[in-house]
């Protein structure tokens, strides 16, 4: 007999009908021995819809207040779930992040979590209850609610399952897995039945959305194993373990691609000490957080950094740039929405030459211009300009030959 | 300077527009001078949407989920109010029953406030913020999230102001004020400016809807001055004050009426001591709360016992007087939801003779037969058939000529 930790994004909970069908599947767990809590998010629709309500009130509704509404969404889907597994005959409790006591900082709609209380998911796992957690959501210690960010239910449920020491934590989606490149763009990809740690984390951080980029670092960090599978069908999805677990034969695992990027430069930087540390350290005040970040070849004393954040920070990591701008004296700041980010991923790829060289060729042979390139041990990542992106995947997928096994 | 709580109904802040309209009366107050705490219920709707939600996973949803999932509404409704206060360049902070620790009992579905902590709403007011809570809530020392039943969200204003010694508790609805009877059945009825205590409360439990039973019980008791009004208009409404404060000339001061009404009558009771606790106790353990209680007279050693009870209690408060009937050997229960509650309310009613007798005169000229008949220091109640209140309640307005000065 095990722990599993169960987490059911919105799509899954979004009507009567698919929280029984969560519920069935929470309670045929529990009927195999196991002991099961499980976090879930809002019903579909519900976030942007209180979103949509906030700004008709006030257009930048306070970050503490934004928390207190949107909180409301997995409460009411903890409560539902836990009704339909009472109905299965199943003893059930739903528990809010406060009734947790899952402890956070106090950075409103972009806390992270410091803690996770097991004290109370103990007693009432070891009273035989199915406990039902809300996502996305946590606690101050001065008591204040707090939210994680979108896709927050991810970190809540990989949280969990470290605090618990839980055997396997189970991420369901409305897809079977993780897949060589986005199912809905390119023909002929395959589900990728192992991924390492590290893999999920490049992916995830390169557009892949089927985790949350924070749940995935912080899987890696405790060694948590996950399973990312359909809420939607019994087949296995793609387990994600450690390293030496696997073998290292793929050199490219898997395309991403990301559209959600601003771009932005600040030009004709004196090309002195600490320039950089002020840019950033700004930003980082601001928790914004930066993805690429390059910095040209300095010309008579001048350089360019450009970098890249979430559309979602755009446009203030854009108006903290300027000011930065200012006060050190660089020529000026160049930003823009309508650009993309195409990245290959592969473990294997640190030990094998040429792979960056053929990404390049891929993109280059259908004529688009790259814009900014970045790489890491084990994923290259191009900025391209974002109408391009669709043909980019599918000519990349073929390229490293990914609809073969 | 004076400190102030104000309700706001669920009618009241239903849509943006008019949770901006609240926001602007609230900071209205708040710049005449006041401290401002204000209560608000979730917005109009959004408690049936929810039950409706949990019926279509559980049709018998366990009582602590079912406060999980409503307890979701109001923290809806105190986000969007702070949202919006905050927009007009004023300080607020919304705070849950679970923030606030507005202490109940465990009863969940139907919980009692015990106690309510001031200090976190003392510390919010000294910083200059207006505080707003969420109505119809609370937390029991275990933490559990508990509500107060329908219109808990005045029981949440009266013990507010109550425990911060609130100069006056404005409770705001969709009508002016409390009137001589039903605006929308009696033709010339008059807005009452001033009442009593006991007043309140008799036409409170006899289904004059603006204030919920409970709260004026609690506002009664602890003389807290409650002010019932508008939310659309800036008129005076109804002032609610100690008896003694107020000239006792009027000896009838409004005709109520109630639809929400079972009748259930036990007949066949052994006539010996301990029958009627026997199944008065059943009930209050199911907290069921009985209305009227009428013992006939007793005939060849058996008596009947007729008693009325809400109609949401009225299926459970049947099946448990079925239970008690068997085991006390009574001939048998029976029990209708057809029917209505009409009541007469005056506090001069005790001092003048006839004042039953009247009101029984203007039933009988409708040809409306009287099923039962109950009494108080200032209030006579007669059950009828439901299909002939409206004409009934008429009939009794113009009786007592509650239309003249």
């Amino acid at each position: 007999m095990g722990l599993i930790v169960q987490k059911y994004g919105g799509t899954s909970v979004a009507t009567p009908e698919r929280v029984k069908h969560v519920a069935r599947r929470v309670v045929a767990t529990k009927q195999a021995g196991h002991k099961v809590a499980v976090v879930v998010s809002a019903p579909g629709g519900t976030t942007d819809h209180l979103i949509d309500l906030a700004r008709q009130v006030n257009e930048r509704p306070p970050a503490r207040e934004m928390d207190m509404l949107l909180a409301t969404g997995e409460q009411v889907s903890i409560a539902l779930l836990a009704m339909a597994i009472h109905k299965l005959d199943h003893a059930a409790i739903s528990l809010t992040g406060a009734q947790v006591r899952i402890l956070t900082d106090k950075v409103h709609t972009k806390a992270r979590i410091l803690e996770v209380d097991r004290r109370r998911l103990d007693r009432e796992l070891s009273r035989g209850n199915i406990v039902i957690v809300a996502g996305f959501q946590g606690i101050t210690a001065e008591d204040e609610i707090t939210t994680l960010g979108r896709g927050g239910s991810d970190v809540t449920a990989v949280a969990l399952a470290s605090a618990l020491g839980a055997d396997v934590c189970e991420i369901y989606t409305d897809v079977e897995g993780v897949f060589t490149a986005d199912p809905r763009i390119a023909p002929g990809v395959r589900k990728l039945d192992v991924l390492s740690f590290d893999e999920i984390l490049e992916m995830a951080s390169s557009g892949a959305v089927v985790l949350q980029t924070r749940a995935a670092e912080y899987a890696k960090q405790y060694n948590v194993p996950l399973h990312i599978r359909s809420t939607f069908s019994e087949a296995e999805g793609t387990r994600i373990v450690e390293e030496r677990a696997m073998e290292k034969s793929r050199v490219v695992t898997a395309v991403t691609h990301d559209r959600d990027v601003t771009k932005i430069t600040i030009a004709g930087l004196p090309d002195v000490p600490g320039v950089a540390h002020r840019l950033f350290s700004a930003l980082a005040a601001r928790h914004i957080n930066v993805d690429m970040i390059i910095q040209s070849a300095s010309r008579d004393g001048k350089a360019d950094i450009s970098f890249t954040v979430s559309s979602a920070d755009g446009e203030t990591a854009a108006k903290v740039t300027e000011e930065v701008s200012r006060e050190i004296g660089a020529r000026g700041v160049h930003w823009e929405n309508g650009v993309a980010k195409i990245s290959i991923v592969g473990a294997g790829m640190v030990s094998n030459p040429g792979v960056a060289a053929k990404l390049f060729g891929a993109i280059a042979e259908e004529g688009v211009n790259i814009q900014l390139i970045s790489t890491s041990e084990i994923k290259v990542s191009c900025i391209i300009d974002a109408a391009e992106v669709e043909r980019c995947v599918r000519a990349v997928h073929r390229a490293f030959n990914l609809d073969r096994l």
